[in-house]
C-alpha cells in the first residue's frame, strides 16, 4: 500500500474513535444537564459500555500497524501528515501500553478515592485521606513508567494535560511570577478600596439568560453549532461541530453567571475555530489544557473585564436590569466586575490571587513526586505555603489541603495549566494591543471581530501542530513569560485599588 | 459449561447490546430536542458509528454460539430462560441473516425514498414516487425471504412491529370493526352537534407545561426516572431507567399538547413498569407496538377523556386558565375534549375515525403484498377506499396516498398496530371496569393508582413472555375483539353527539 492509502485508512480509524469519544462527551453533558435523579446507575453502565468500545477502537491492532507503517515512511509524509501520525502514536501508546489490570485498578482507586476525599472533607480528617493520596501517587508513577517516563513521572503528568510542558519550565515561570505577584497582592490587601459585590441583588434569571446570550453571541460564539444550558458547575464539552456549554444562575450574583459563561465561551470559540474537517486528527484538535485555558481566560478577563468591553455592554446591562442597577454607579459596577479579595479557597479566588493558589499546588506536587515531601506532612506544608503566598492560614484542612477534588482521583499535573493559561492569555493580549492599538475602542463600539479572527488564525487553526510554548512563540514572537501577566494585573488593578 | 454459566454469559452480551442501543436512543432524543441547527451532519456520523458498534454486538458470533448451546439444552432451562433465549434467537437472526450488502442497499433506499416522498408530496406528484414504492416493496419481500418468510412477506412485516400478529388475524378483526364503525361514523357526521375547539385561545405555554406535568405525575409517571421536553413531533424514547418524553405547545390548542403528553405518558408508564433488572432481555422489554399503543391509548382516551378524570382535573384546569376558560361551559369543555370531525388526514383524525384511516392503509398494504393491487393504481384505490370508509374523497394525492411518510422508507405493516392498540385499550378498559366498577369515581377523587397497578401486574410485568393476543387473553380472559372498541366509542360519543 502506498503512503496515502495507509494514511487514508488511518484516518478512517481515527474518525471512528473520535466519533465514539464525542458520543461519550454527549453522555457526560447530558448527565450534568438532563439526567433524571434516579437514572445515574444506567448512565454509569452506558458510560462503561461506550468506554470499552472507544478503547477497543483506540487500541485496534490495525491502528498500530498503520501508524508503524507510516512512521517507517516518514520522509514521504507531508508535514501535516507527520503531525497526525505523531499524535496518533501518542494516543495509541496511551491506549495500549497500560495493562488492562492496571487500568481497572486505577479506575477502582479513582472511585474509592473520590468517596474517601468527600468523607475526609466532611470531617476535616486528612489522616483518613492520606493513604488514598499515597496510593494515587504510586499509581501515577507506575503509569508514567508504563509509558516510558519512569525517571520523570511528574513531567509525564504535566505533559498529559499540557503537551510539551515540563516541571522545570513551569518552575522557572512560576518563580518569576511569584516574586512579582506576592508583593503586589500584599499591596492590594492593604488597600482601603473594596468592591461592593453585595450591591448586585435580585437579577431575574430569565433576563440574565438573555443578556449572557447576547454577550456570548456578540463576541462570536456560533449558536448554530452549539448551545448553553444550566448545570451545577459550568463546563464546555463537545467538538467544534456541536459545542455544549453550561452555566449556573444566582439572582444575587449575576456577574458569576456572566463571567463563567464568557469563560466557557472562550473554550467554545477555540473548539469552534479548530479545522472542522479535522476534528478526528491532531490538525483539528486543541493543543492542550494550557492553551485552552488561555482562550477562556483571555475572553473572560482581559477582554470582558476591560473598560472598552463595558463601554459597550454597560448601557445594555442597565437596560436589562434598570431597577437592580438604579443605585449602582458606573464606578461601583466596574469595581464589582474587577473585585479582588484574597480567600483561602481557590475556586472562589479572584483573577489576581488565583495564580498564587496554583503556584502553591504546583510546588507541593513537585515535592510529592520528588519524594522531598511526605504525604503525612502535606497539611502543614500547605498551610505554611498559604501563609507565605496569600497571607492567609487555613483554620482547618477543609480550607486547606482538602479543598480540591483533583488529587482524589489522581489528577496530578493538572493545576499548573490554569496558570500557564493565564500567563499566555496576558501575553496574547499585549500582542493583540500592539497589532491593534485601538482594540478596546473597537470593543466600545461592539466590534469584537478582530480579536477572534486573530486568535482563529494564530492559535485555533494550528490544531496540535505547535505545543503551548510553540504557539506563544508563533503568536507573539517571544517566549512565554510571566511578565505580561504581571503587567496586566498591575495595569488593570493598580488604578482601581491603589489610586 | 453448565446451562447457568452459558445463560449468564449470554446475559452479558445482551446487556452490552442493550446499553449501546440505549445510547443510540439518547442520541436520537437529543437530536430532536437539543441539536443545534448546523450539527446534523456530525450527529448522522455519530449515529452511524454507534449503529455499527451496536450491530457488531448484536451479531457477535459468540452470541450465536451461546444461543445455540442453550437451545440444545432447552429442557434444562426455566420458562423465563426459554423466553430470553427465544427472543435472543429472533434478534440474533435479524442481526445476522441480512447480508451486509442488502442492509446497505436498504439504508440508501430509505434515505432516497424519504427525499423522493418529500419532493412528490410538495408537487402532489405520485408518479415520481411510484418507483420508490415499488423498490421498497421488493426490498421488503427480499428481507422477509432472508429471514425465512418468503411465502408470507406481509405477515413478516406485521410481526416485526407486533410479534405474533398476522394479516389474517388483523383482517378478521378489522372487518368486524369496520362493519360497526362505518355506519356509526355516518351517524356522527350527520349530527348537528359540533365541538367548539376554537374557544380555546391564548393559553400561556408555561402554565400549560405546569398543568401537564401535574396531570402526568398524578397518573403515575415517575419523573425521578424520566423527563418531558419539547420537540416538533411528540415521542417517547429511552428505557425504564430513563424515559425521555416530548410534547409540543400551541397557545391556541392546549388540548393537543395535554393529550399528546398523556399519550406519551402511557408509553412511558409501560416502559417504567417493565422489570427494571431485565431491560436487556425479553423479560423486561415491551411486547410490541400494538401493546405499547394500547397503553398510550388507554391513558389518553379511555382514562383521560372520561367524565371521572375531568371531574378531578376540570377545577384545576380552570384555576390555571381562569381567564381563557371564563366563557367556556363545562359541557363545551368536555365536548372539546371529545371532539369528532372526519378529516382526510390521519394525523389530524379524532379517536372515532382514526381507526378507519388504519383500516384503509391495512387493506391497501395487504393487496400490494398479495400483488392484487399495482403501485400505479394506488392513488385511485386510496381515494375509493377513503370515500367508502370516511365519506371523503381527497382532492389531490397530498390529501391521499402521499400524506404519510411511513412507506417511503419501507415501514410496511406498521399502521395496523395503531388500531390493534385501540382495540386492546378498549378491551382492557372494560375489564378494568368489571374488576373495579367505581374506577371513574376514584378518578374523580384524583386516585389513579388502581388502574396503573393493574396494568403493571397484568401487562407490564410480563415483558415479552406473552404476545399481543396472549396478553389480551391473560388480562381479560377473552380473545381480542373489536366489540369493546365499538362499545366504548358508542358509549362515549353517542351521548355527546347523538342525543
Amino acid at each position: 500500500m502506498n503512503t496515502n492509502a495507509v494514511f487514508s485508512e488511518l484516518n478512517i480509524h481515527l474518525r471512528r474513535a473520535h466519533l465514539l469519544d464525542s458520543i461519550g462527551q454527549l453522555l457526560g453533558w447530558d448527565e450534568q444537564v438532563n439526567l433524571p435523579p434516579d437514572s445515574a446507575a444506567q448512565r454509569a453502565a452506558q458510560h462503561a459500555a461506550l468506554a470499552e468500545t472507544t478503547h477497543a477502537a483506540l487500541s485496534d491492532p490495525r491502528m498500530g500497524e498503520l501508524i508503524t507503517a507510516l512512521e517507517t515512511q516518514r520522509e514521504t509524509l507531508t508535514l501535516d501528515q507527520q503531525v497526525v501520525v505523531r499524535w496518533a502514536r501518542r494516543d495509541y501508546d496511551r491506549a495500549t501500553k497500560l495493562p488492562a489490570e492496571f487500568v481497572r485498578e486505577k479506575a477502582q482507586q479513582g472511585s474509592r478515592g473520590y468517596h474517601a476525599w468527600a468523607e475526609a472533607k466532611k470531617k476535616a480528617d486528612f489522616a483518613s485521606y492520606a493513604p488514598v493520596l499515597e496510593k494515587n501517587l504510586e499509581l501515577a508513577k507506575r503509569e508514567a513508567a508504563y509509558l516510558g517516563h519512569a525517571a520523570f513521572p511528574y513531567d509525564y503528568m504535566i505533559d498529559r494535560h499540557d503537551p510539551g510542558m515540563s516541571a522545570a519550565v513551569i518552575e522557572k515561570l512560576f518563580d518569576e511570577l511569584k516574586s512579582g505577584l506576592v508583593p503586589f497582592v500584599r499591596e492590594m490587601v492593604g488597600s482601603p478600596i473594596k468592591a461592593r459585590t453585595d450591591l448586585m441583588r435580585g437579577f431575574p434569571v430569565e433576563r440574565q439568560r438573555d443578556f449572557l446570550r447576547e454577550v456570548t453571541e456578540k463576541i462570536g460564539f456560533n449558536y448554530q453549532r452549539g448551545r448553553i444550558d444550566v448545570s451545577l458547575h459550568p463546563f464546555c464539552s463537545g467538538t467544534g461541530a456541536d459545542i455544549r456549554m453550561t452555566t449556573r444562575f444566582d439572582a444575587d450574583n449575576p456577574l458569576d453567571s456572566l463571567f463563567s459563561s464568557i469563560h466557557e465561551t472562550g473554550h467554545g470559540l477555540y473548539e469552534q475555530g479548530l479545522a472542522s474537517d479535522q476534528h478526528h486528527t491532531a490538525l483539528g484538535q486543541a493543543a492542550g489544557m494550557g492553551v485552552h485555558e488561555s482562550q477562556s481566560r483571555l475572553w473572560e478577563n482581559q477582554a470582558a473585564r476591560s473598560r472598552g468591553f463595558w463601554r459597550f455592554f454597560e448601557p445594555k446591562f442597565r437596560a436589562a436590569f434598570s431597577e437592580q442597577l438604579e443605585s449602582v454607579s458606573s464606578d461601583e459596577l466596574y469595581l464589582a466586575i474587577n473585585a479582588v479579595e484574597p480567600t483561602l479557597i481557590r475556586v472562589d479566588a479572584d483573577e489576581v490571587t488565583y495564580n498564587l493558589h496554583i503556584v502553591l499546588r504546583f510546588e507541593l506536587e513537585k515535592k510529592l513526586f520528588a519524594g522531598t515531601l511526605a504525604v503525612r506532612d502535606l497539611p502543614k506544608a500547605w498551610n505554611d505555603a498559604s501563609q507565605a503566598l496569600l497571607g492567609l492560614t487555613p483554620s482547618n484542612d477543609c480550607e486547606g489541603v482538602l479543598q480540591d477534588v483533583h488529587w482524589s482521583d489522581g489528577a496530578f499535573g493538572y493545576f499548573p495549566s490554569y496558570c500557564v493559561g493565564n500567563m499566555m492569555a496576558a501575553q496574547l493580549w499585549y500582542r493583540a494591543l500592539t497589532l491593534r492599538p485601538k482594540l478596546e475602542e473597537e470593543f466600545a463600539r461592539g466590534d469584537f471581530t478582530w480579536l477572534l479572527s486573530w486568535l482563529r488564525e494564530t492559535i485555533h487553526a494550528q490544531g496540535k501542530r505547535l505545543d503551548t510554548l510553540g504557539l506563544v512563540r508563533h503568536a507573539t514572537g517571544e517566549e512565554l513569560s510571566p511578565k505580561w501577566l504581571l503587567r496586566y494585573l498591575k495595569e488593570r488593578y493598580g488604578p482601581l485599588y491603589l489610586r
